[in-house]
């Protein structure tokens, strides 16, 4: 029998593509999607997969948890929010901490105990221990307060993987890197910013990989409580490095005018590197490779 | 012109008690509470408040804060639980997290910076930095990680005080230090732990004091960004031993049997002794003048 395995935000760039990758390795699969996720991502799948809408509901989600008794949790729903507006709190919160906590909850329930959670790098501005970059930061960081209660009270195990920018050819995000190409092609004037800011890529199969190596690590004995790790590669660059490494590698102009807009008010201009990195992982897509995938898409 | 300040909470023991020692230094105070509070504590100072009634509407708080602007907020509300069950979840996310974060964008949008928020002990059990004894602990140390984001990109000014436990004649809870007297007179026989748990008692006149004395450091021009204050008194007793002392002072025998139940799954057994103590303040009201207190009352 396949291994049961439960994950939240499948129809996310980073989660959908963690789907097909853990079906490759042989999960069965129980994505809890939002009512309103779009869910065509994962049409093609769907035979290996099964499919929990979360309303809101605890007492089903607990229900839902009691039916699967999945060997373990990979929490990768979040709402990502750089710049919130007020009337963007509660959906922040709801999505950040209250949904996370049902799934404690659910967990705490039916016995499972297992659970690999996404945080992020922007927990850490200006290279701090603890400094959020945004409300979204803040909401991770208040999210694994609370999973520290299960930890303790519950023994649960756990792993937050600090994730820094993702890439793919198969991302649709509006996000710098995966539009390169098409201003390229399309000779657009892009007005940026002074393009100092300081940029880690991990290509999402990578990503992927740290999820899977992440879950194997708290299978191991000597494993305890909780570990937060950085998945990061070692090609850091600045934004304006990046640009001009894109166009070594495509052979095209990007037409950009730095210094054309200004910085964001809490721009991310240091990395985060005080961040222990996941053991046993490592990089295996070079920037330039995954840059030649987005180009040849 | 009467300082304003908004106070959350005030229908709560130390809230209400907070009211009336701020009416007497001549605040002019805006209470916000729920709809769902029981307001006939706040009846006899009503000429001397004015109460806002929180219906989870993020607009028409944030409007509340611009017809006020008060000099500060003292942020009392709470949910506290001990032991938790599932259907608690979203009422203690929504009391401890949610109004918490709707309270900080009120202050961001009437550009209100300083706010006296309240922590518990209890976010750390066994005297680690930080473990939280159940999910009510953990929903405020979850909270103060939001804060951090107001005060790193909002400059905001917060002092959180972390309570020990507090008692005085006016507390109507069901805590055990209140209901001795009528144990003691009612001849009860109380089967109680084993009684080595370790307690600090801080009489509510005291823990008043403590949150005026804070909110006067905010207006400091050295104070930074942020800080977090123990609010302990220097008696520090065991149960067994705080029951001696109550038969000692009343002169009452409390019918107690001392192992006739087990200790709760995390009992507090040891007292959180690592926290700056909130400076300029020092306990007034003795545990025995306290209990005294409450004995005459």
């Amino acid at each position: 029998m396949n291994q049961k395995i439960i994950i939240t935000g499948g129809t996310g760039f980073v989660g959908s593509n963690l789907i097909d990758y853990l079906i490759d390795k042989g999960y069965y699969i129980h994505a809890i999607v939002r009512e309103t996720s779009d869910l065509s991502i994962l049409h093609k799948v769907e035979k290996d997969i099964e499919i929990y809408i979360y309303d809101g509901d605890l007492d089903k989600l607990i229900s839902y948890f009691n039916y699967v008794r999945p060997e373990l949790v990979f929490h990768l729903a979040s709402n990502f929010i750089a710049e919130h507006e007020y009337n963007q709190v509660n959906s922040l919160i709801n999505s950040n901490i209250l949904f996370g906590t049902h799934l404690l909850e659910a967990m705490r329930l039916s016995g499972v105990k297992k659970l690999i959670n996404t945080g992020t790098s922007w927990q850490h501005y200006n290279n701090e221990n603890y400094n959020p970059v945004c409300l979204y930061a803040a909401t991770k960081q208040a999210y694994e307060a609370l999973i520290k209660f299960y930890v303790k009270s519950e023994d649960f195990k756990v792993i937050t993987l600090k994730l820094f920018d993702t890439y793919g050819e198969t991302d649709t995000r509006p996000k710098l890197i995966n539009l390169l190409n098409k201003f390229a092609e399309e000779k657009t004037v892009l007005r940026m910013s002074p393009g100092e800011q300081i940029l880690n890529l991990v290509h999402v199969y990578d990503v992927c990989n740290a999820f899977f190596i992440a879950s194997k690590m708290l299978d191991k004995k000597d494993f305890k409580e909780e570990k937060s790790y950085a998945v990061k590669s070692n090609e850091t660059h600045s934004l304006k490095k990046l640009i001009s490494i894109f166009e070594e590698v495509s052979k095209k102009k990007v037409n950009v005018v730095f210094g054309g807009r200004e910085y964001r008010k809490r721009e991310v201009m240091t990395l985060w590197d005080k961040g222990e990195l996941l053991p046993e992982w490592s990089q295996t897509i070079s920037l330039s490779n995954g840059l030649k995938r987005i180009i040849e898409r």
